[in-house]
């Protein structure tokens, strides 16, 4: 039970932005003594509907996955523009890009989140769910991610 | 078990810098549905003994922190400089700012480290225990933080 409007307050994965995800899995998986795991390529826009301040884009990532626990460590690689990950690439070079919470009720979730001043800047589908990127720079220091599976 | 040179592979904090730490601490509090937890400033260099790029440095910082499960989430808000803190608010923004792990053996695992291009920022102590910011912008795509606690 939480009074959150996220219905939860657990952090559930940490993702960053990089310019090459094959050195940076390599990097990662010898610093935490865990194997590389595969990496993957989000879908075209037709399949994960992937929306860009309320337009179809067809930016892409390539992303993968350290399961540590609690806590999933996401590597995204950009490919493509416009995306929330091109843009903070560009920006800022490789960084830590989101933290994300698992969510019930996407759709309404964001509607809520409204009211936190915490604005839609992109979502899309995969396999098996959604997931939606908060704007929170400026109030929360951070982008927050939704993730819903199904 | 496990055959990482930081001797874990649990992530146990998420530090974010930003520039007002009392209306980030609130902004986070209400999106949690937790209690805002109380604000401390770290200790002066005299009793830290902060150093960046391993001069004694007089920045301090505003910190708060979010107890959630696995991770906890720390808010910095920096003071004077320079330091690892400052840079980035400067450079970036309010961010996201560093991954932390828990080590044993500080001194050997920041001598380990620097054999995967981990190279020390800044260190300091504080009651209890002693953190070290290593700099992993370029092949991690993060700074990674070792707290060890006695």
């Amino acid at each position: 039970m939480t009074t959150s409007p996220l219905g939860t307050n657990t952090v559930t994965q940490i993702g960053l932005v990089v310019s090459n995800i094959e050195d940076t899995v390599r990097a990662w998986s010898a610093l935490l003594g865990v194997p590389a795991p595969e990496i993957q390529i989000t879908d075209t826009v037709d399949v994960a509907h992937t929306e860009y301040r309320q337009q179809a884009t067809p930016a892409r990532a390539k992303l993968a996955f350290f399961h540590l626990g609690q806590v999933d460590l996401e590597m995204i690689e950009p490919i493509g523009e416009p995306s929330t990950w091109h843009d903070q690439l560009k920006a800022h070079g490789s960084s830590l890009h989101h933290i994300a919470f698992h969510v019930q009720g996407m759709k309404d979730r964001i509607e809520a989140l409204a009211a936190y001043d915490l604005s839609l800047i992109q979502r899309g589908d995969y396999t098996g769910g959604r997931y939606a990127y908060l704007d929170g720079s400026e109030k929360y220091g951070a982008i927050v991610e939704l993730l819903e599976n199904d």
